[in-house]
C-alpha cells in the first residue's frame, strides 16, 4: 500500500496505490515456492486483479545460509520486526508450531495486517482465539493451506457451503499414509516395507509418528469440523487411531470383500452433536474416495441439500501448498484494499456426541481353532450383543484358521462388549484386527 | 436491511440491521428448493453469520397457480417490480434465458442490488457486460449455480486459483449425457435405449438436443474458460460435438482399450492462446474423471503449481443447485453489509489458438475389407500424414472386419487429411467413428 498505516479501525482503507507488500515468516519448501510463484505471476495477477504483489521482508532462522530465490537484503532473523515493519501490509506465516507463530500472528492482526498461514497445528489448537482476534481487528486470517495443501477446501466450506446443513465429512487428508496404504493394496507390500519406501521417497519422515499415528490428520479433522459445523473443535477433541496396526492380511481381505483401507478424518453431525475422529477404515470400491491413490488427498462432504461433494488434489508439497497460500494472499489483499474482511462467523462450543451413541459397521478378523462349532459359538456372542453380520468369509486351515466378518451398523459400546466376550471364547485364539467400515450410503 | 436505499455509491453501507430481503425471479425447481432451504436454515445461518434471510417478493409467470411453499401475498407476475421493490435487498434470478433476465439483472445492479443467478446461457453469452456492470455498481454478481450445480467451482476458480497458472480444465458438466454414457458402458445399452431410459427417469428432456448435442456443456465450458484464463469466452466461441454418434461398439472398444467415453468440456491454455471445445472423448480408466458415474458432474483442473485438482458432485437438481444459490446469497449479503464486493477482475479479449495448432490423440474405428494388405495400406496413409499409432486392435471377420486404432498426439489438421485419404482407400469400406483421446499426463 506504499504508506505506513496504523489500522485499528477501517479508517485507513482508501489507499491510492494497489501495491501489497508481503512479510514472509519462514522460507522453507512452501515459502520459497511462494516466492517463485510471486516472481513469475505478479504481472498476470496485477493485470487481472489490479494488485501488485511483492515480498518485502523475510524472516529466516539463519540469515547467513544461502537460499536460492531469497534476496539477502530482505532477510532478517527477527520475525517480530517483519510483522511490525511499516513496509509490510500482509503477513504470511509459514514457520509452523504454536509459538512464536501465535504471538506473531496476534500481533500482526492487532496492527490491522491480514495474516495467511498454513499452520494446521496452531489453527487446530487455538483457532477460535485467532479468528476472534481477526474479527476484532477487521482483517483476514486465512488458512487454506493448513488442510489438504493445494485443494480449495476451506474457502468452499466457509463460503459456498455456509448455508448448507452438512451431515458428514470424510477426508483422506494425510498423503503419507495414503501412499503407504496404496502400496500395500496395489503391490501387496506389508506395512514396514511400504513405510520404508515412503521414507526413501521423502513422503515419510525418519520418525513417521505424526503421520502414521494420525496426529497430522487429527489437526486437519479438527479444522474441517470447525468449518463444517460451526463449533470449536480442537485437535485434543479428536481421538485417533493410526495405520501402524493395519496388516497385509487386512488389506488383502478388504480387497476380497470389495473394499479398500484408507486413513480417514471423519466428522459427523448428529442433530447438533458431533463426533470427530481419525481412524483407518474400509471403504467400498464403489465410493469415490476409494480411487484416491498415492499421496493424493480428497475430502468428501455429505450435505442435506447439496448431496455428495468431493474435493480432490495434492495435499502437500511446496508448489501446491504455496498455490493455496497465494490464493489467500490475493483474497486478503483485495479485502484489505476494500476495507472488508472474511469472517468464520460465530462458533459455538463443541457439543460432543456421547460415546454411548456412537455407531459404526465393523470388520473383524478372528484367528480361530479349526473345529466344528466355532462359528456357532462366535455367532451366539454376536447375537447376545445385538451385532448382526452383513458378510462372512472363512480362510486358512488348521493352526491358521481365520474368520472374517463385516457387521451391520451397531453401537460401538455393544461392539466393545462383544469383543471382550469373544476373547473369552476357547474357539477364538486371537482377535487379529478390527476396523470400521464406511457404508456407501 | 430494513430501509430503502438508493445505492449508486458505497455511501449507504452502514446499516444497523442485518436483515437481508431476497427478491426471487422464478419459482420452479430451484426457486422452491431455495425457499425451503431458507425457511429451514435461516435461524442457523443467522446464528453463524449474523444475517437474517427472508424472501420478500417472488415473480412468477402465473400468479393464480398454486405453488407449495409460496406465500401468494409475496407473488407477482411483474419481475421488474420485484427488482425495483424497496423491500428487496438482493435479487436472485432463476428465470433462465437471455431476456428479460438480462435487462432485469442490469437494472438490479444499477440500483446497487447484488444479483445471484444460475443462468448459464446468459452468463455464457453476456458475462463480460454483466460483470462490468456489477463492478461499476460496486455490488456482487454471483453465479455459482450456473456451472456444475451444487459443486463449489466458480468460487474456487475466481478466488482460490486466481493466482494459479491453469493449463487445462476438463469437465464432465452435463449430467444427462453422463447418465446415458454410464448406462452404455455398464449395461451395454445402445445410445437410443440409454436415452429413452434417461427420458423416462426425467434426466433428459423430450427434446434432448441441448444436452446430447453439447449446447449445455458449451455454455458451461465458456464460463469455466472465462474464469480459469481471464479471457472473455462466449458459448459461440465453443465448437461442440455431441454424443449422438457414440455407438455401443465404440463404448465396448473403449473398455477393451482400458478407457471410458465421457462428454467433456475442454478448455486449454497454450501460452495465452485458448482452445475451448466440447466433445466426447476416451479417458483412461486410471484418470479420476473415469470414475464419475451416473448423473454426477466433475471438473478436473491442471495447474502449473497446484497440480491436479478435481471437484465432484451433483451438477443439477433443485436441492444441489439451490444450495449453490444460497451460498452465493450469504456471500453477497455479507459483502453488501460490508460495502465490499467480489470482482471477476479484468478480462482480456479471447485469443483463440489457431486451428492449425490444435493437437490431439485419436481413436479411429475403421470398417475394412477382410483381405491381406489392408493394414499395410492404412499404415502407409498414417505415416504419410505423420500420425503414429499407439495401439491397434482387429476385430470381426468377413463383411464386418474392423480395425481400431489409438494414435499418439498429432496435429488435428494432419488427422483431417489422413481421414480424407483413408476414405479413398479401397480397403477401407467406412470410417465408423473417430473420437479424441485424453492422455493421463
Amino acid at each position: 500500500m506504499g504508506q505506513t498505516c496504523e489500522r485499528s479501525s477501517l479508517a485507513c482503507v482508501a489507499v491510492s496505490s494497489k501495491e501489497i507488500r508481503i512479510g514472509l515468516l519462514g522460507f522453507g519448501n512452501v515459502g520459497s515456492a511462494l516466492a517463485g510463484q510471486i516472481v513469475s505471476r505478479s504481472e498476470a495477477i496485477a493485470e487481472r486483479t489490479g494488485i501488485s504483489l511483492s515480498i518485502s521482508r523475510v524472516a529466516v532462522r539463519d540469515v547467513a545460509r544461502k537460499r536460492p530465490g531469497l534476496d539477502k537484503r530482505r532477510a532478517t532473523d527477527d520475525p517480530a520486526a517483519v510483522v511490525a515493519s511499516p513496509n509490510v501490509d500482509v503477513v504470511v506465516e509459514l514457520m509452523g508450531g504454536i509459538e512464536p507463530a501465535k504471538t506473531l500472528i496476534l500481533s500482526a492482526l492487532r496492527n490491522g495486517k491480514p495474516v495467511i498461514t498454513g499452520n494446521k497445528e496452531l489453527i487446530a489448537a487455538h483457532g477460535a482465539e485467532l479468528f476472534a482476534a481477526a474479527d476484532r481487528a477487521g482483517v483476514d486470517l486465512l488458512f487454506e493451506a493448513a488442510v489438504a495443501g493445494g485443494i480449495p477446501l476451506i474457502r468452499p466450506l466457509r463460503e459456498s457451503l455456509i448455508g448448507e446443513r452438512i451431515h458428514r465429512v470424510l477426508g483422506i487428508v494425510n498423503g503419507t499414509t495414503n501412499f503407504i496404504l496404496t502400496k500395500m493394496a496395489e503391490q501387496g507390500q506389508d506395512y514396514t516395507e511400504a513405510l520404508a519406501e515412503a521414507q526413501a521417497l521423502g513422503y515419510a519422515e525418519a520418525d513417521p509418528t505424526a503421520d502414521v499415528g494420525g496426529h497430522d490428520a487429527a489437526s486437519k479433522a479438527a479444522i474441517i469440523a470447525t468449518m463444517a459445523f460451526g463449533q470449536q473443535v480442537t485437535a485434543k477433541d479428536v481421538p485417533r487411531e493410526g495405520i501402524d496396526l493395519v496388516s497385509a492380511a487386512d488389506v488383502s481381505f478388504a480387497k476380497e470383500l470389495g473394499h479398500v483401507i484408507k486413513l480417514l478424518a471423519v466428522a459427523e453431525d448428529h442433530d447438533g452433536e458431533l463426533t470427530v475422529r481419525v481412524y483407518p477404515a474400509m471403504i467400498p470400491l464403489t465410493h469415490p474416495l476409494a480411487s484416491v491413490r498415492q499421496a493424493f488427498n480428497a475430502v468428501f462432504v455429505e450435505g442435506e441439500d447439496v448431496g455428495r461433494l468431493m474435493f480432490y488434489g495434492r495435499g502437500a508439497g511446496g508448489g501446491p501448498t504455496a498455490s493455496a497460500v497465494l490464493g489467500d494472499v490475493i483474497d486478503a489483499s483485495t479485502n484489505l484494499l476494500q476495507g472488508s474482511h472474511a469472517s468464520i462467523g460465530a462458533l459455538g462450543k463443541m457439543r460432543k456426541l456421547p460415546e454411548s451413541a456412537l455407531r459404526s459397521s465393523f470388520y473383524l478378523n478372528l484367528e480361530v481353532t479349526d473345529q466344528p462349532g466355532v462359528l456357532a459359538a462366535v455367532a451366539t456372542v454376536f447375537a447376545k450383543h445385538l451385532v448382526s453380520i452383513e458378510s462372512m468369509e472363512q480362510a486358512g486351515l488348521g493352526g491358521n484358521a481365520r474368520i472374517v466378518f463385516i457387521t451391520h451398523e451397531c453401537n460401538e459400546s455393544d461392539m466393545k462388549r462383544c469383543l471382550s466376550d469373544l476373547r473369552k471364547l476357547k474357539a477364538v485364539k486371537r482377535i487379529v484386527s478390527t476396523l470400521r467400515v464406511i457404508e456407501d450410503r
